[in-house]
């Protein structure tokens, strides 16, 4: 889709195609062309909208109504090509042809998987209505004999929060993870035959973030080779827990461990909660749900739930001891397992996490794009149309930002993958140096990209104006399903301050010789990258004219144009991240005892770690314009709004902010005419979206009247509750109403 | 209610108190002496909870668990002297004994009234209920006889949006303002009693801020002396509404005038669009709900509505004809009375806006607050208690800049009603000088509040960890239910670009002798603010000490101490917001095009708006400590925030900022013992604030632990759907399952 007309393909991707015809094919061809009609029923068979209309030599599309002349009709054939060509080489979901192709059908056509009508249905029916999506998508998993990966994209189509997400997600990896080989070949197979339905019961009512604090206690009886597992108080109660509240059989408990009378730290074991012949908790067992969430809709498909045990007997061999074990005697015992392996899952865990933001965050950015084009207002000139909203420097100035971080975190997503790999070849082969980097790293991208992907959602909900705030516009239930991500894995305040201890520590070290790796690599530098490039104190001679040099001008050959260089920003990001760095480790020797410094000045210390996980974002490879634009507007986005860190750090002068902040607004005017283009390759089916806003075809407004009738306050033109509460105000009877 | 033992009084309002026996007297005294017995009895009369736990002498309260020593019990006296004081000088809602205190009572008493099954309502049972509030609150509005006012208070503590806002926010005050003598005796009875139910039908599916873009048409019909009410086209239906969509009787509905062939702008037209008999739609009406709002309750409970005309005819002497009439033979007449009045209203209610936006802001912060004081977690020593989460500078670097921000607003919304008593005034006295300041001023402060407020609460939900996720939090619905506010009456965006446009004006005219008025007079000492303290122009000797100095140091003479002078941080903010503004100027005067340069500098000019906005909310009369170190927690929160700001144009220097960073921090200490008696003097009951995690009483778990058991899901232990979905897959019969 595009939203341009002709004459205005200049500098936009339509002419770069046009001039590239060695791998371009432009098609301008008149309505009834083969191939003009071959495309556009492969376009109707797949179900899709048509900007242009219908074509009525083609069944299932006549009933659409025509609102623009044909002479569009190559716009979408070289969206067709050019989203083909966005989605093979930026790898996003959903080419055509794959599994997940039909996975995404699948989604769209079978009543089964409906999503509209979400918000509408009770807590109980739309509970009911997720166990049956589950269920309609496990029976596919197994008939199209899914691998694990497939099967992962599948559920991801379903978008929709399940028991099976922890299942799969959390409860299956911990066994994996923390289970013997022995533990293992028992469990496994049942819960990836589903025999089972398992759930990871961390989080308490009174503990969230501090593992460490849990109370629960799992105490070995070694009379009867049994651990007793117990919920003491009210706050260790289990609290949180998905697919707890109705659905699991089976637990991962972690608990105290306490052995002949002494403790030994917080242990996972697996607990089996309800029968499997009739789904009854167990005896000592008291499980339910802990109730409404955020939103209509959202997480309230999910049984987020409570566990309270009553001493509750599980067998010694359910620990899982891959780690440590406990013996027969209950004594405990270190396996020569490496501790650290466990950092590879969180790693993997949160890995998956920013991944997930990219798509949210892409997913929002689609919506409030397309509807920026369709959206008119002011701007007419003597009664013609009004300006597309999109073109206004406010609009643009919010959403383009968001649009860039859509696609840099869609690339350190990719890259998390490879660190990952890499991260796991190094475990198995015994290298432990690169984790803490690797850990931390995680971690802030984590903090960093779950943040902003949760402000943007909701900042593209503004950005739809009024109507993004009705739940058809698919944002509110999107900004509502996708805040938790904040707060679960790790509170993103809690997670940057590991990061800030990290890099003190590694500043810490940078005198030492030892050498600073992976993203923290530039520390390296960090003597030339504290070199205030204007500072006076190098300069020989001073007069009125160098003086104005020094107060202007850093980089002092800086113009414009040299924004745009990759180099550039990079360097100056590198100098801001070292220098808050510095100056934070500076400040924290000043106390006397370092844990009461880091407390003071937490504050500081989380500004430092955001300064050095945005710089991790940064994209960093040569990439084709459109995304070096993109690029651009990432960095320059954040240099302004993060300019006192700039500017306080010396790292720019007010004069060169300034020149960033020209270069910016340039920036914009040349993604706008590629903005349609660029959401479009994320290639989000309809279905996906779930947005009336945010619909391909951009045939919003009669959608937005068809779907408000559908609201069950329409079902009777005069509303329950009008002759009991309206009427007798009306006919002044209120004194006497049976109210 | 204080969380401070009697030892850490020092430097808390308690001592303060204390040393002050002239104003205050302190009670120690022991359960059973006699002023004890009689406020507990009243505490425990007005259906408070007590932190203390239960005083086995009187009836009713024996239930509560005793969960701390009868030792604090003068805590919660002295709580109550400090509310009472707290309310009776800061003048906020609920004082003991007033007709607002009833209405408080009524709502926490009657079931009619409840709000915590809210969100487990289906859209028609929601709506239902909220028919049945309205009805339950007129009847006690005229039991009681309260005044117009008072019955304000009243339907704002059912704390509920409903069609009754709109009646009295909108349809009567347009009647008022735009209606003739003739008009408003002949509809406001009418709608007094009640008799009607009108509406505020301006905004269309397809134009919001843009109002002289609306397409509905009302075309003067001589033959038959009527104007034919007509929807032309799809984007012009009627959207948005509230009270439209099942309830109203009438609308004042906003149309373009034509007149002979000829338009005359748009205008308000009294139009009946229900029968008063039977509810049913009148002869040429479609209408009704426009589906689903963001949220589970919050705005569902209003009937947003949809509306079309097909060539409606209404008597001429509906057309609301205060400023303009058409006469018998279809000539427009423009009045005497000025156009100006209708500024006057828009000046109201923006006032209101800026008034409710402090007491959402302040409601989100009193929960945030209080349960940081519950909530524990990491640093315990050796298994001692853990930290309360209010300790940690983390915390309190995102919630006390919203304490103070919540006292800052409610100020300036005093302020506003101030201003709007002066505008009204002015305006009987044909005095329309201060009426462009003014309506700069609300629009920018309409758009700063809400949009502060909007992201402070959803702040205050992460500052509650994952448990300001539940519904039950309170957080969620009223997030969802305040967000709107930043989209009506007034996009925030298009307010800003007013004020901008208003701030450019006055800069330009700086010179001509014209001087600024109200908000913007500190603009008449531009040339004072603009000269940089540092500005090497003005030192004669250059020598590399002078240099070091002019590097860091701008108010030369500041120390940390000088950031907590009101005058030192007032005249920066003076100096960044002209400074912004004036260099704006220029760089707008670099444009052939004013209106080109206006449109490309448009996000610049919003950040300039923004920097005059926050001026007008810096408190500056002399206030008592604790409001005074809110004041600089508000000034040093906002310096830090927009430091690139402060930094590029010179304001202040690097090391100013980072001696103000430390005072902040400073500020914090100061102000976390006053934290609690500080949101408890907004003195919200536990039925208005309607979150767990707020409770006064701090008996935050074992009421979590309670309510998650009425959640709906939890009616049956084996959930629904568990038959068809979960057990043929747990049984592995689920390729014959029938799903």
């Amino acid at each position: 889709m595009t939203d341009l007309p002709r004459g205005n393909w200049t500098g936009s991707y339509l002419s770069d195609l046009a001039s590239d015809s060695d791998h371009f094919k432009l098609h301008f061809l008149r309505g009834e062309e083969d191939l003009v009609i071959q495309t556009a029923k492969k376009i109707a068979a797949a179900g899709h909208g048509l900007r242009l209309g219908h074509i009525p030599w083609i069944n299932g599309v006549s009933k659409m109504k025509m609102h623009c002349p044909y002479q569009r009709l190559p716009d979408i054939l070289l969206y067709i090509e050019e989203s083909v060509c966005a989605c093979a080489s930026l790898g996003f979901v959903g080419t055509a042809g794959s599994t997940i192709a039909e996975s995404i059908e699948l989604m769209r056509k079978s009543d089964a998987f409906r999503k509209d009508n979400r918000v509408m249905l009770s807590r109980k029916e739309l509970f009911k209505n997720t166990l049956r999506k589950a269920a309609h998508a496990w029976k596919r998993i197994i008939e199209l004999r899914l691998s694990e990966e497939e099967a992962r994209k599948l559920r991801f189509f379903v978008d929709e929060p399940a028991f099976t997400d922890l299942h799969w997600g959390m409860f299956v990896p911990a066994i994996k993870g923390q289970g013997t080989e022995e533990q293992q070949q028992k469990w496994l197979p049942l819960a990836y035959k589903i025999q089972i339905i398992g759930c990871y019961a961390q989080t308490e009512l009174g503990h969230g973030s501090n593992v460490q604090g849990l109370e629960t206690t799992a105490t070995f009886d070694p009379e009867t080779d049994e651990f007793v597992i117990h919920s003491p108080t009210l706050t260790s109660s289990k609290w949180w827990p998905g697919g707890l509240g109705k659905v699991s059989t089976h637990a991962v408990v972690y608990a105290r461990l306490i052995t002949d009378g002494q403790e030994h730290g917080v242990h996972g074991f697996i607990v089996q909660l309800r029968s499997l012949d009739d789904h009854m908790p167990l005896p000592g067992i008291t499980v339910g749900d802990i109730g409404m969430k955020f939103g209509s809709g959202a997480y309230n498909t999910m049984d987020n739930g409570v566990l309270r045990f009553d001493h509750v007997r599980i067998p010694r061999n359910q620990m899982l001891m891959r780690v440590m074990q406990v013996t027969r005697e209950g004594k405990c015992v270190q396996s020569n397992v490496p501790r650290q392996l466990i950092y590879g899952t969180m790693v993997y865990v949160r890995q998956t996490i920013v991944s997930d933001a990219s798509s949210a965050l892409s997913r929002a950015v689609c919506i409030a794009t397309r509807y920026s084009t369709v959206r008119r207002q002011f701007g007419s000139q003597e009664g013609g149309v009004e300006t597309q909203v999109i073109d206004y420097k406010t609009q643009q100035n919010r959403l383009f930002p968001l649009l860039a971080s859509a696609y840099a975190f869609r690339f350190v997503g990719e890259w998390l993958k490879w660190l990952y790999m890499d991260v796991t070849q190094r475990l198995q082969a015994n290298d432990f140096s690169t984790l803490p980097e690797a850990h931390a790293c995680t971690a802030g991208l984590k903090s960093l990209t779950t943040s902003a992907t949760a402000d943007a959602i909701e900042e593209c909900r503004k950005l739809c104006g009024g109507h993004g705030y009705l739940s058809s516009s698919g944002l509110p239930e999107l900004f509502a399903v996708y805040v938790p991500a904040c707060t679960y894995e790790g509170d993103n305040v809690v997670l940057l301050l590991q990061v800030a201890r990290f890099l003190m520590k590694t500043v810490s070290q940078l005198g030492s010789g030892k050498k600073p790796v992976g993203t923290t690599a530039y520390m390296a530098r960090a003597e030339d990258l504290l070199q205030c490039h204007c500072s006076f104190k190098r300069v020989p001679i001073l007069s009125f004219f160098l003086l104005d040099l020094l107060l202007h001008c850093c980089y002092c050959t800086m113009s414009t144009e040299d924004w745009l260089k990759p180099s550039v920003l990079l360097e100056v990001f590198e100098a801001r991240a070292v220098r808050m760095c510095v100056a934070r480790a500076q400040s924290l020797s000043k106390f006397p005892n370092p844990e009461e410094g880091f407390a003071e000045l937490s504050a500081d210390l989380v500004e430092a770690a955001i300064a050095h996980c945005q710089l991790i974002v940064f994209p960093r490879k040569g990439v084709k314009q459109q995304l070096q634009n993109l690029c651009n507007i990432y960095a320059l986005n954040l240099l302004h709004k993060h300019l006192g860190d700039f500017l306080s750090t010396g790292c720019i002068t007010p004069k060169q902010s300034s020149l960033a902040n020209d270069q910016l607004r340039s920036l914009y005017s040349q993604v706008r005419p590629n903005a349609i283009a660029l959401v479009d390759a994320f290639n989000y089916t309809d279905h996906y979206l779930g947005s009336v806003l945010g619909r391909y075809d951009g045939n919003v407004y009669p959608k937005l009247y068809e779907e408000a009738w559908k609201d069950p306050l329409n079902d009777s033109i005069v509303p329950d509750g009008y002759h009991e509460y309206v009427r007798p105000l009306l006919k002044q009877q209120h004194r006497n109403a049976r109210l």
